[in-house]
């Protein structure tokens, strides 16, 4: 039916047997399909963290049927369902968010459907791996011989869960913020872009950066490479927002912060 | 000769040279093959437990070519063997049981290959290094231009390394198993179907857990959800076999666990 | 244009998302290529490592065409270049001595060009991610639009970062040289091969090994089998490089060395 690629997002550890059995079930059911791994070592149970990554990821794949799997609802009541994008693609995943946050910048949902036709699953479906026996399936199927409207009965696109939203609070010279993102450099990506500083009123440099008990200030840089060895900078990073980096270290351990930890970016100090 | 897949598993670590070094060999032979990626985050050297593992997955992938390497004894005399499943798979690896016990659910093993027709190796074959060097040229060939009967003569099926399988004692009221998976979460996995616990005639819940130093009760569940936060849950996991877990927790630190330990499962308190 | 793969090698982690960005961006451009993951666990920053072990893998590669990124440097003034190998691979990287040392033994460079031109690369190019913006979209463009010629103008390929190179120094009876790589399993990999030990006249058995603070004897062995379990060996690994190992064991650990480690090799003890 089409030629657009699988595309997957798991939280189930690189290179793990879980991983390597969607793509078994995939290519029993799809032979031809081009499977691409996005992610697999996303947080384990972190939708919210998950949503924020695959929302920056996306834009850059080809249009194509995604499998975006943190479900720590799986076995619970929670609906399975495939999503329309703006752009095109076809999301399969738990009701839980993760589907919403992802399409965000690809044209966000156009329509949902619940995963009711179990023609399209495994025959045997278990309590706990429904990527393998639910999601894989259907996607294998989207790519063969079912249409976007063959595999269940449409969902009103309101009444699926939310996507998680990153809080922000702009006062005249403070920007509260959340981390939605450490890699694995310790980079802190916080949720804001760049022009939400010039919103907040916060044109200095340095801008003072408040973590939980403790103050800094983090010099405006465009890349690492222009701040000095140790010191924190403040920069736009590779995906559009607002990221705290130490030239040759750890901002997460410079600041003491994790995913979701408050960040006050102020342009004067305490 | 055929479009079956090229399914890869190994010891080698996620995202390692080695690992990519096969792919590249097999591109060289067999450019038009499809390569899957079972797993390379087996535990090193654990054939045992690594059979058990390959032993699930195996039937969720289509018919395929694989190359299954856990392989401790590279190097010495131990053989490197082709073998056919009862599905139509041919399996390449060490004769140390690991293909046999990944056979176990697609067919068992129906004919064995001794590896000695070099033309299908490639021309420098290294002392440590056979999954490059043997196993996966031998994979390719089988792709393009070798049939099984080529790779070396036949080997008496029974006279090659037996599989490892679980120790497992059935009495009334007491079920002795052997821990055959801990997967991320700390989830236990144990030798023994469900139907088992019925033979034992351990029918009440909650099922008495006895682990070295511990013993504790397990809460029949059918999901992880089912379960209150912190307690210890015994569920037919997604593969069909009994598992202990923990709702939001690990349940191997809980039971003090690991790989192979011994655990009994009691219809009573000790 | 034509039907190489595209390899990819980075520094970016298993499974992260930044290699399925990679990916996707590719498969964008170019729908049909097959992309190879050569590795992605390479140490982070480090240059030298990686040149080594690339150099080690790519032979084992079809002709290519490779993206191979570890880039302390991204975002300052280093240039992005493309390089043709005498086997006729494609390189794309950043200016770091990286494609140098890959390139050694697949013919070395043959020409070398500036990625000046941007109608090859993503319409936005961000300050720390030219993997996506610049290497990858001119890889993929290789594979069906871009002749090497049009990425951008020749460089003299004098005129590039040198590859480093291990030292070693060789005198009667003495081989000084450096780790150039610890696996998984702690096999300490240093930069000579056997028959430097020929030219330093180091004929007997055991060769003693002397480590910061430590020496010890190494058994000459072809394989990690034929040593007592716990001793220290050296043996030609299966890369063609003097290699120290322990049978069962960790040599690194035993010896107190990681990478860039100087060790000497001595045909008698101190």
């Amino acid at each position: 039916m089409t030629a657009r690629p699988v595309v997957l997002a798991t939280d189930f550890g690189a290179s793990s047997e879980w991983v390597g059995v969607c793509h078994g079930v995939i290519a029993s059911i799809a032979p031809q399909a081009q499977i691409i791994d996005l992610a697999h070592d996303l947080t384990p149970f972190d939708v919210a963290g998950a949503g924020q990554i695959l929302r920056a990821a996306l834009p850059y794949f080809p249009v194509c049927i995604a499998v975006l799997v943190v479900d720590p609802g799986v076995g619970s009541e929670r609906r399975g369902l495939a999503a329309q994008t703006g752009r095109g693609d076809l999301l399969v995943g738990p009701d839980n968010g993760l589907l919403r946050a992802a399409a965000a910048d690809i044209g966000g949902l156009t329509g949902v459907r619940h995963l009711t036709e179990s023609r399209f699953h495994l025959p045997n479906v278990s309590k706990t791996f429904h990527a393998r026996d639910i999601f894989c399936p259907v996607a294998a199927h989207l790519c063969v011989d079912a249409a976007f409207e063959d595999v269940g009965p449409p969902v009103d696109r309101n009444g699926i869960v939310a996507a998680w939203e990153p809080r922000i609070a702009v006062r005249p010279g403070s920007l509260v913020c959340e981390v939605i993102n450490v890699d694995r450099f310790g980079n802190v990506r916080v949720g804001a872009r760049p022009s939400v500083l010039r919103d907040a009123a916060i044109g200095d440099d340095p801008v003072w950066v408040v973590s939980p008990g403790r103050e800094m200030a983090a010099h405006r840089a465009e890349r690492f490479a222009d701040l000095d060895a140790g010191d924190l900078g403040i920069i736009e990073d590779s995906f559009g927002y607002l990221s705290l980096c130490v030239n040759g270290g750890n901002a997460a351990e410079k600041l003491g912060v994790k995913l979701f930890s408050a960040i006050e970016l102020r342009s004067k100090a305490n």
